[in-house]
């Protein structure tokens, strides 16, 4: 009295003991496949329909999940906060990442556009997006609707901006050209960096930022370029430009380039994606701001 | 009656109620942080000498980890894993990862030396390391011990190898340049591909691999370069090179190019991780080989 449940992606398939109401259980029983990848999609495709039905429920709760970056969870509670904890027939829960906070929200769908006005009146501009979407999926799509092109210099960040970008399908439509320069030379070879100013201001600094940034414009074709360069540690540091320094610019065709000093003092893979979570955020500003 | 146990990563101190043998309870309480990098660096400093020192135990087993790639764990159940059970006093265990087989050796020395001289008579060619190390800071070590330069020429994984590698400490030593060519633009600009042999053959081909490879070579001065090009999906796949197909090539100075196809039909995270690992394995047998 079992059924199976098709596992599109993987091989070992779901089964369904359905609840017999014979006086003995009326227990539903799943049994299901441990790996997420094909955990969540059978979950969804194959469980909550049959978990819907069994309860009789046929409205289910909205859920919305706002992202946000530059903020930490600490600064909801400066007012946010208390105001959402007022809204009648809302659940809503934090979640903080490094260099991310999730705000979720549940309830019906008025009471969800409630608790996002009340957030976005003061957050919008920290405001990530609002279907869940990842940074690096934000950029995506802000780049494919207007139909431009990024590209990417990396220092401190080894390839990371690239790295997330290019980990979202369709990406290619936007990204072309990402450079890797993690040394001086590669500095100066592939994107035009003055070694003379490497040696004037070090590789970490505004001066260098902004070369890298307009080399890769330049050299790429690309609408936009963001540079980084930084200090990841644990060595490198000064007393001047500690571990945990960086800087980013973001260089656009047509338009005046800009610069960003960050300062993420994180063991070297958090500083890492700290600093690309930054400066994908500088980018989706600039974007954001109509350029 | 409780000791503070600093936290060098964190704002929040661990607390350490020592057992009271009073009668009532002979307990130890610690209450640690929550976040891994806070709670792992703690345990190791302040709580395992504290249990150790509670229960008494003078000697600690030996454990190690020996990590291959190339292999699967069920290709130690023909005959590895029944030649483990039948030594006396080891406990072993596998772990596998995407790309990655982990086999941890537990007992005392000469135990898992015996354990370890069964496994590597028959999978030493697909050893990663034999001390736990990743894949990235084992390229990195050998790099180093050789005092060679590595670059990398990327394609379908986008800058992910370039991010493993810089993510190890000292990486800046070996790794200079990295090359993101994720339109054919891009590897045509950056690494001198033959736009016609691009028309001919593709972008995900021997031929194009090959160039990748040697372009990065000469471009970047270093004594390896590794390339990447292949199919990600969800789109772009055909009959003749479905999804999952990539060519990757590693050229050296004074040396031949080698060029290797993969095939892992994986989501697309999965698919670029598998990739990277697979072309940092040539890369390390490369090296291994005495190049």
């Amino acid at each position: 009295g079992a059924d199976i449940l098709p596992n599109a992606n993987g091989t070992a398939p779901g089964i369904y003991v359905p609840p017999r109401l014979n006086g003995r259980s009326n227990c539903a029983v799943f049994l299901l496949p441990g790996p997420p990848r094909e955990l969540y999609p059978m979950f969804h495709a194959e469980v909550a329909p049959r978990l819907r039905a069994l309860s009789g429920v046929e409205k289910v709760n909205g859920a919305l999940v706002l992202k946000f970056t530059g903020i930490g969870e600490s600064d909801f509670h400066h007012g946010v906060d208390q105001r959402l904890a007022e809204v009648p027939g809302l659940e809503y829960g934090y979640c903080a990442h490094m260099g991310e906070v999730d705000l979720r929200l549940i309830g019906d769908v008025s009471v969800i556009e409630v608790a996002r006005k009340i957030t976005l009146d003061e957050f919008e501009p920290f405001l990530i997006s609002d279907d869940g979407a990842s940074m690096e999926k934000t950029i995506v799509r802000m780049f494919r609707q207007r139909g431009m092109k990024l590209a990417t210099a990396e220092s401190c960040t080894g390839g990371l901006i690239a790295n997330r970008i290019t980990n979202v399908p369709g990406s290619s439509e936007v990204f072309t050209h990402g450079y890797v320069t993690y040394a001086n030379e590669a500095k100066i070879a592939m994107l035009g960096v003055s070694a003379a100013d490497i040696g004037l201001h070090g590789a970490v600094s505004e001066v260098v930022a902004r070369q890298m940034a307009e080399g890769a414009l330049r050299e790429s074709g690309a609408c936009i370029a963001v540079s980084v360069t930084g200090i990841a540690g644990p060595g490198g540091g000064s007393d001047d430009k500690p571990v945990g320094t960086a800087w980013c610019a973001v260089a656009m065709k047509g338009g005046e380039t800009t610069a960003h000093k960050f300062f993420h003092p994180r063991a070297r893979k958090d500083f890492k994606l700290s600093v690309s979570q930054s400066a994908l955020d500088a980018v989706r500003r600039r974007v954001k701001a109509g350029c």
